[in-house]
């Protein structure tokens, strides 16, 4: 490599693919088919030097030259200058990701998962080479956030980011929030239209996004955090009543990940949240994403997109790919990122929160000053409350009652102890509501 | 400068700052009281090394060390190893700008309106030394939209943004919206809040937005575009009654920004523009920006924030500053921009676009037919019509038209001929409509 980006003959930069699924042949086919364009752009001739793949003779969404394709992943690695990985998983790709960081070769990957786990031992291997390590596609997909995240907010302090991640689980809500179906029903339909897998744990249980959120919370507040630092909660349990119940009240119920700064670290967290049907997040319908940012001097900020699909991924993969073909060209290392601040991680116990609960009780004389008493007594004070005859059964109300803002292990203890009421038959939902302001 | 950033005592980059205004004195606080913090997160030790005024003994937002200030801009140049130009304006800020690129120091600024003049002039100084010019507050404040379009897009091929870069239009705007309020009530309130200057000509006439404008299409497009290259009109002629009209229809109206690659070029122009009130930028209000990008495979981004403010833009500089600073510590060059697709600015002639055109018409038999015809004639055809009475003359009616989509130029012909018939008493109003799809 010459380190200047205005010869007549671009140098070329070797690059290795490992993985050739929707977004990996996608990623291939630009750079068969752009490379002049890409040139221009980078200075350098982006050449896509080999494809690692599990099977060499399996179809793909673009025929890709044959003469490119191996199993052999390591031999990809040795032969590039630049790694692109996009097999994901933990092992072996790990391994091969060190390979490449080790021997000093920038990565490009999408891979959260490993990332989650194992993103502090990859930083340090890139850091100790001066390689480069990207992963733009690894958090909210197409979205531009983890290079605003680094680069533009690096001058700026960043006091909670509120984002909706997964597009999966956003569009089962949306379907039950237009169409008022039960969350079973909402899921078919988003198998159904390719929005979810036929196994839709991984989405619907929050574990997606809480990768996403243990490595966007590690770039916002220069810690290390992984995905055993976020509390999780799925979608599973969100009814269509709750649903109604919250457009009613002027909600709308959200898969959400929330990173924010609290009196003793961090706090991470992913599940359904009601939020103000006029926020801007509240407007994110969909399979869309997008990630609400607070910073203490650039006050709200908010990045909206497409969170998934080949080609959206490919976009943000290639952006990093240009960036560090760029950055190579003109002798650069890579940013360190340090994670000086190594603020901790804290349970949801210390957090501030609001809770929307819904109760059915005993229709009968007193039970409001019942419940108010243990409110009461854990210190929890009630912001609004509403009644309501419950339609499944007589001689029972449902007490629809939203918090004010308490210490979350109070207002849980709250809830238990009323659970324990014999008025009380039945806790019907608990959802932490988020004003967003 | 020596290039790790891992040594014990960081080392030092000495910071030059041009003007001490909103923006600028926060900058200094910045820079003065989180010397530490910033250390951490560039490597580098950034010590503010002069600070140049008009006026030393000016009363400032911050108090500032009296040491540094003075009136000297080209001493504060000549000692600092890069250079934030935070005065606004064409001269002396051009030269000055080019003395320090030229010099091989990277500059930091939020000046739109030299950029849109002579940014490809400035864009050549920087590549000739390897300096950074960085302007991520020169277009919608504390969003970051610069950096994203230059890195994050690299790999992919904008095909159109629609933004709402000024903030003083859009709470005016949404005052009318929200209240009824006339062009002249909504604008007094904007004062009196401070959302709009005394003489807020540069704002309501559209001249700040066309310069964001050029300066973002030029990222966008890989094109040098100036502000003659944008066709601008602003928001005065917007009424109370277009307000109504558009609220009425599903519809709301706010200043936009416009670029969009068509057949033989690029267009850029920015005017009052209908769009769907459930569009992501729909829902943009009061003060607030927002660039909406169409990009190949990205699909749909929309990126939100504060468009301006003193502390909002501080951190859009500050980040500027920090990614300076790193990329000095680690001995990179700046990244230079090519305008190598070099698309011409074509005129709104040949645009595609859907026109709202209210008409006073004479209430009597025939009148439709009389304008079907017209429209007929100029190959334009009808979308929606909705009649109503006149309230303020009898023997009139209220004709409300959309158009579907078709070249500007016929459009505004058809209007023209319109214009001439005689039964036709009053173009009342022509507005384009913006489906962001």
């Amino acid at each position: 490599m010459t380190t200047t980006a205005h010869t007549q003959q671009p140098p070329v930069l070797k690059v290795g693919l490992l993985g050739a699924g929707t977004v990996g042949s996608q990623v291939a086919h630009v750079l068969l088919t752009r490379a002049d364009e890409l040139a221009l752009r980078t200075g350098v001739q982006l050449q896509l030097s080999g494809i690692a793949v599990r099977d060499t003779a399996a179809p793909r969404d673009v025929a890709l030259p044959a003469e490119l394709l191996t199993t052999d992943a390591d031999a990809v690695i040795d032969g590039a200058d630049v790694v692109v990985e996009l097999t994901g998983g933990i092992d072996p790709t790990r391994a091969r990701v060190l390979r490449a960081l080790n021997a000093g070769k920038s990565v490009i990957t999408g891979n959260k998962a490993l990332l989650a786990e194992h993103g502090r031992e990859l930083q340090d291997a890139a850091a100790a080479t001066g390689a480069q390590l990207s992963y733009e596609a690894a958090v909210a997909g197409a979205i531009p956030i983890v290079r605003p995240m680094r680069d533009s907010l690096a001058g700026d302090r960043v006091e909670r980011f509120l984002g909706i991640m997964n597009g999966t689980t956003n569009f089962v809500l949306d379907q039950m929030d237009t169409t008022g179906a039960a969350f079973d029903a909402a899921l078919a339909e988003a198998q159904e239209l390719g929005y979810a897998e036929a196994d839709p744990t991984a989405d619907v249980a929050g574990h997606d996004a809480a990768a996403k959120t243990a490595v966007l919370a590690s770039l916002a507040f220069h810690s290390s955090y992984t995905i055993d630092d976020v509390h999780c909660e799925g979608i599973r349990s969100v009814t269509a009543e709750d649903m109604a119940a919250a457009r009613e009240a002027g909600y709308v119920i959200k898969l959400l990940s929330v990173g924010e700064r609290c009196a003793d670290g961090v706090n991470l967290r992913v599940g359904p949240v009601m939020i103000p049907r006029e926020h801007v997040l509240g407007g994110v319908r969909g399979a869309y994403n997008a990630v609400f940012v607070t910073a203490a001097a650039a006050g709200s900020l908010m990045f909206y997109g497409q969170g998934a699909g080949g080609e959206p991924t490919a976009s943000a993969v290639l952006g990093d790919l240009v960036s560090a073909a760029r950055a190579i060209a003109l002798g650069a290392q890579g940013i360190p990122l340090a994670d000086y601040a190594a603020l901790p991680a804290v349970s949801m116990d210390e957090v501030s929160t609001k809770l929307a609960v819904t109760l059915a009780v005993t229709d009968r004389l007193g039970v409001l000053a019942q419940l108010a008493q243990v409110f009461a007594d854990h210190g929890v004070s009630i912001s609004t409350m509403q009644q309501s005859e419950d339609p499944r059964t007589t001689g029972t109300s449902m007490l629809r009652l939203v918090t004010h803002t308490g210490r979350h292990a109070d207002l849980m203890a709250t809830v238990e102890a009323l659970r324990g009421l014999p008025v009380v038959r039945d806790v019907v939902s608990v959802t932490p509501v988020e004003t967003g302001e």
